[in-house]
């Protein structure tokens, strides 16, 4: 692994500790089964009546757990198990319950009922912790439903108005806070943050890093930002057959050019730059007719915002020279923009002490992608656990995990908690 | 001019032959009101009801000019002017009344229309010509109703059998026998093609090269060959942030150098190759995801059949090389195969006379669409006149004709018509 662990005799109650793998993998599985589509994946989406089922069994477990639990005026959904100084800052770790449409059942949802598996863990050996421990389900982290993403945890750190969160619909119109009465998940608690000692968020990989080079654990030290774009490139529609070639302002010409640039620029910036074509649609899309407009979902990443900065101005820079070149016009709207963020160092090394201890083989590495984390980061001390997934598959039905992994970051979890937890 | 005359003492009788230019262009005015759009084009679909009220207003024309009309079997309409020998085959002129949804007022009904001028104009100057005339207006040539197109030439000629001109269906499953039966234009008269001693098709070059030349009149000598295909690319759906670039399966990477490679073919087998991407779909086209696959509606265009085969070879071979390259996998599946056409010699003749005789700017050239007369060709001896469009702009409501251009066309056409109707 990558990192040098120096420190911290293990407490011996610590040493004790290790979460209950077969009960985590058998939630897991119970949760599935909410939603469970015909492939062996998850369609729960935020807000629906499939994703209130799989709350409330969350709920049932939780105080089976002797835990209380609330809503929050977003949905969030919060459980906490007492400490002994319960005026103290919470540890806090969770992640999201809702899934994509064609979802798989470990995205979100491991980091939830791996939480919930660290307060049954800490209730089997009886162990109370100095602070408090909560562990949260955020709404509609996956954006599929109601854009944009990440809405619960963004209006809890402030990065969104209750109103513009309350107001964000769905296809049909729906609004969120529709769904949140018709549900009964709009809570009473303010949806703003609140103190927190340290905040862990488990995931899946979602990427193939950590399968391809048979490691355990990713010790997240931050997560790439991340800029969308849609860019259209629009030229001249005219007929396939008549018109020459070196007459035609064509945007599948400049857009050879244009790719093959960006690609470059992300050899440039290798290894974690990312350079990914979306979605493409060409106006008005007949097969005998060059295409008026191209319009293209472009999405660039890098972990260093200065990177990321410097790759945005060469990205503009390549439209516009290329669509000189072809005569055509290249126009860039910024869709999004999520500057890279570098964890709290704190609970990075809570992480990193958590994996040594363990004996588990690790690397430290960049997420790839968005997290409730990252919005969670600009209010609380924060950091991230990342375990393989197969294939490095996600947002698929077909995402899967092994039982190993499963326990493995489970207890990596509980470690860092436990640790930030009694200081 | 790029042609050279050498023949034919122009009879006394044809060289007062000039066609009523300001008539002819008030009957593409009226005729473009049914259907017109907003945007000044014309929405006149095959075999809808504005389709039968052109269809009918034609019809009351060419009565009006003493000629008899009938319906065949896919509902192609001929339009008879007796000549001096009603036993000798006719010269058949036309093209087609059905427009695009955006279509103009000039793509097809020019062809039809003058075809009634140059009757109009025999009739003013009580010439009778030996053969007999006939004015033909093809069922559905668009295809933008019911595909493929020039279904009623094509049926006529014997490509297609007439079941399957019947059965052809629109969006909404109504089939064009429904069609023709529901406004009365199923005829009596076989569709079959019966012996025509010369055929011509007047048409807007639809393209930009004779206005791009200054030219008044192209003297076609033939069609390119077309393949359409469906290009399937289809790689490794990941997430767009985790997944490092060089472990990419991503179709996107693959289409920037089939794109530019096939541009390189076009190069070179210039100045008649065409190659054309005219529609592309991304799957599941969402913006965080590398695509699993990539459709692509690609057509690639010549002139002379053996270089059309050269081109379809190295396009299967550019995309085999670069999906090996990128571990994609390229599926190429055929849409549609039109071989290139050479048009027949006298009648190339006809017209290249006709306008040495007319004094007009003209240069010898291939149509880069498909029409009628490409069906028509592997039946009759055929050929066909362009005019300059404005732009080279069509299957668009701007399309746009000069009356100038207009007027030379049809005296063109008239012409060509006469030395054939006279042999």
């Amino acid at each position: 692994m990558s990192t040098s662990i120096s420190q911290d005799p293990i407490e011996d109650n610590q040493s004790r500790l290790s979460i209950n793998g077969e009960r985590l993998w058998q939630s897991l599985m119970l949760m599935a089964k909410i939603g469970a589509t015909d492939k062996g994946g998850c369609n729960r989406q935020a807000l629906t009546e499939l994703d209130k089922q799989g709350r409330e069994l969350f709920i049932t477990w939780c105080e089976q757990a002797g835990c209380e639990t609330r809503y929050d005026e977003m949905g969030n959904l919060f459980v906490r198990r007492p400490g002994r100084e319960n005026t103290l800052p919470p540890v806090l770790t969770g992640s999201h319950l809702d899934t994509q449409p064609t979802g798989g059942k470990f995205d979100g949802v491991y980091g939830v009922l791996a939480g919930l598996e660290v307060i049954r863990t800490l209730n089997d050996l009886n162990i109370e912790t100095l602070h408090p421990l909560e562990v949260v389900a955020w709404t509609n982290e996956e954006g599929a439903r109601f854009s944009p993403a990440m809405i619960g945890s963004g209006v809890w750190s402030g990065e969104f108005t209750l109103d513009y969160g309350w107001s964000r619909t769905d296809k049909q119109g729906i609004s969120i806070k529709d769904e949140l009465v018709n549900h009964n998940m709009l809570g009473a608690a303010k949806c703003q943050a609140f103190a927190v000692k340290a905040a862990f968020e488990l995931h899946i990989e979602q990427g193939p890093i950590l399968e391809n080079e048979a490691l355990q654990i990713g010790i997240v030290q931050g997560v790439q930002g991340m800029r969308w774009y849609d860019l259209t490139i629009t030229g001249k529609p005219v007929h396939a057959g008549p018109t020459p070639m070196e007459q035609r302002q064509d945007p599948f010409m400049g857009l050879a050019d244009i790719s093959k640039r960006l690609y470059q620029l992300a050899e440039q910036y290798a290894p974690w730059s990312r350079v990914t074509f979306g979605d493409i649609k060409a106006l008005p899309g007949s097969r005998n007719t060059v295409p008026e407009q191209l319009v293209l979902a472009v999405d660039l990443r890098h972990p260093e915002q200065a990177v990321l900065e410097q790759m945005d101005l060469q990205f503009r820079q390549i439209v516009a020279e290329v669509c000189e070149q072809y005569q055509l016009i290249g126009e860039i709207r910024d869709e999004w923009n999520s500057p890279a963020v570098s964890f709290d160092k704190a609970c990075v090394n809570a992480v990193t002490n958590a994996v040594a201890q363990l004996g588990y083989s690790a690397k430290t590495m960049f997420s790839g992608a968005g997290h409730d984390s990252v919005y969670v980061s600009r209010v609380a001390p924060t950091s991230m656990i990342f375990i393989p997934c197969e294939g490095g598959i996600s947002h698929n039905e077909a995402e899967n995990a092994t039982p190993q992994d499963i326990t493995a970051g489970a207890n990596v979890l509980l470690a860092a908690m436990v640790e930030m937890a009694e200081i």
